[in-house]
């Protein structure tokens, strides 16, 4: 029995590096004959290219194949490039066809035509160029062409018959679609109600017409909604005419909604494109240094604000002392409503109208503000005995907070209304445009009440 | 034939509420006799609670069962209120062990016992009992009883027997678990091996012994993890004998996966709790206010620190200027690297010591300050004709970056190692003590270089 999981250990790496060193082949194949592919990937992506490399090509293909689909796009990339054509053509043979297709998706455009032509199974090959022409974010560039599938116009024991024959190429049945002679999707079967029905039943007496299903033009991120709110396994892939033609399986959804999740979490923390903490220096700097020129931008605008307002407050300077609390809470406000916003867009929990949830932000940034706001007020008032400065300096943050709030919910709800992922309003773009805001009501009101 | 998704429409909730109204029964239950669980949860969220308890009344429990299960907890538990305990408990004879003690678990103690009492199927009552022993966050209270469980000393003919009364009562069968007469775990069978083996074939000689398995005390975020990189779609649970005690199917860990990034989301945006965007606002307050309380208190540091360099910047006001954008920057580098140990950590992905983690940033943050610096450097230079306060600005630029860059990889990595969740050391914390360090360091370094 196999207790999981299993821990990658520096010792355990060094250990396959020395056996790779000797070329002790029969060894490396005994130590990890019994380590699943997704350990092996993460055991590769510690080795070098050549040592990489080395231990792909000694491995039995039935194992690589699963054990390229789970490595690291880069890392992938350079080993495929060690590669022959027809070595990878090999690995996409055992792989099922929404993997081998993403794998022939990341080759250069000149090696794609050439591996395929390499691939034995022609009609695997075939299957593999037919994804290759779907948008690898829809249900067409999800789904694999590997499902069981049933004629409404046999009986359960010749179902049972095709469907071992299919099942061979099938790793998790799920559910045997049924189909019509035009190979239009009618309906499903589970294995239990077969297991549970005689075998001279025809099948359209006992399959079940009901049944959920996406086109092969859906997005992905539809897909997984869907999947994980009627809790559904896998999920048959219909085209323009009704026609079966692929299934998604839930553990590809889990991948999706993975992705989805670090995209979000990175968009708000100023990172673009899907980088990783060992992604090289350059890699890291392309996804971080835009997000800073934009602070950089915003800063060299609160410089300019604070400059404006210089003379009017030479006599107050303690006044320029509050511009990065002001700053800070205007930034806070701001992703912290534009990040409800998006995670309930992204769950499609918001409901009703802009208005009303702006009229709701309004009476929420109010509250927190008023409450934020006294606090400050008897701060500044006791350390600066002056009591119209507090009250400048507290007033500005009620009205800073309500504004930054309500840019922080108007912002996502109209990228989203607009097609734009909201996602991109969290993060820098909020907090630069809050500072800026925050800064010029700060001292425009703070002018007003000490009436300068 | 279902097509998905459903869109809830304020028609739909109209025309619902309106034969609620009218209590015409039989057309509400026509109306929403093809309507999919999850979806009539959706509309029952929309109801008021009068509304909602009688559409839950009226249903057939098979239906409500589901829907109650699916329900936002606060939705659920005013709804609960309005049910009697027999109501309930005919409710979770319909569930699965799992749901069913979830539930329950959320009950008034005062109910819960009272509830189970009234269960009618005592071993079904006696399962969620064993179920509520365990902690919610583990592998015991993730877990169902439902399962399909066969003897090794059985062949497969009695298997199947066997197996059809038991494949009554789970909905999804995946795997069937073979076990000895002790109960012990011992290896698995899929139901496609068994549609293609003799039916006199012993299960001992069958079965496949090699098994991934968790135990009831693992974490949930454990097991989550180990399901998605081994793409498994169920995994038994065993206890500390090694008994087969429960099954976790890939759909609860899809909830788990979501809530575990919602709730990173919600730390980076400064939101404590599981709060929704439809939330009360007092709700709300209490998840946002403590993070904004940190943030004024940063400024108030702020403003004492420039306070404290008043005198000493007396005739270079201008350099006051820049703190919000020395402070805006500190911020953004601080929320970017500990964004990416933070995901890194989750994901397994964070190799290496501290050490190396350090350096890596260092680079990386004084590549990212220099360039942002130069910039920097020559606007200030052209815009204020003064070398000197251009380089004191930008130096200090690079010097806050490499230490908000260090701050922000340091934090989430000693929480980690002393088995804190990381996740709270982005959004307003690292932002606040990074604003703090930022323009305690900006003046410095200004005061040392301008000679003050």
């Amino acid at each position: 029995m196999a207790l999981i999981p299993f821990k990658l250990t520096d010792e355990f790496v060094t250990q396959v590096q020395a056996l790779i060193d000797s070329k002790s082949d029969s060894k490396l194949l005994a130590l990890l004959d019994d380590v699943h592919y997704a350990d092996i990937a993460e055991v590769v992506e510690e080795l070098s290219l050549e040592e990489a490399t080395y231990l792909i090509k000694l491995l039995d293909s039935e194992k690589t194949s699963d054990v390229i689909a789970e490595l690291d796009d880069d890392v992938r990339e350079g080993l495929l490039e060690n590669l022959s054509d027809k070595e990878i053509a090999d690995e996409l043979q055992e792989l099922d066809t929404d993997d081998a297709a993403d794998i022939i998706g990341e080759l250069p455009e000149e090696r794609k035509e050439e591996v395929i032509s390499q691939i034995e199974d022609e009609e695997h090959a075939a299957e593999i160029v037919e994804l290759l022409r779907y948008d690898e974010d829809t249900a067409g560039g999800l789904m694999a062409k590997e499902l069981v599938r049933v004629n409404e116009n046999w009986n359960v024991l010749k179902c049972v018959k095709e469907m071992r024959a299919q099942a061979e190429e099938v790793t998790r049945v799920h559910s045997i679609y049924v189909v019509d002679d035009q190979d239009k999707l009618k309906g499903r079967l589970s294995l239990k109600d077969l297991l549970t029905t005689s075998t001279r039943a025809q099948i359209r007496d006992v399959y079940i017409p009901k049944v959920d299903y996406v086109s092969v033009h859906d997005k992905g991120e539809e897909v997984a909604k869907v999947m994980s709110k009627y809790d559904l396994e896998a999920i048959p892939v219909v085209d323009e005419m009704g026609r079966l033609v692929g299934r998604i399986t839930i553990d590809d959804i889990v991948d999706v909604i993975k992705e989805e999740a670090e995209k979000d979490y990175q968009l708000a923390a100023g990172i673009t494109q899907d980088v990783e903490a060992d992604d090289s220096i350059i890699e890291l700097t392309k996804a971080r240094l835009p997000w800073l020129f934009l602070g950089l931008i915003g800063g060299v605008g609160a410089f300019l604000i604070m400059g404006g307002f210089e003379d009017s407050f030479k006599d107050n300077a303690v006044l320029f002392f509050f511009t990065p609390l002001i700053a800070a809470m205007a930034g806070n406000v701001g992703v912290q409503s534009s990040a409800i916003i998006v995670q309930g867009l992204a769950n499609d929990d918001v409901k009703g109208s802009i208005n009303n949830r702006l009229v709701k932000e309004m009476l929420l940034a109010t509250l927190n503000g008023t409450i934020l706001a006294l606090f400050l007020f008897f701060f500044v008032w006791g350390y600066e005995k002056d009591m119209a400065k507090a009250l400048a300096i507290s007033v500005s943050l009620v009205v800073v907070i309500i504004v930054a709030g309500l840019i922080g919910t108007f912002i996502p709800l109209f990228l989203d209304k607009r097609g734009i992922d909201p996602a991109i309003a969290t993060g820098p773009f909020i907090t630069t445009s809050n500072d800026i805001f925050g800064i010029l009501i700060y001292f425009w009101i703070a002018k007003l009440i000490l009436s300068i």
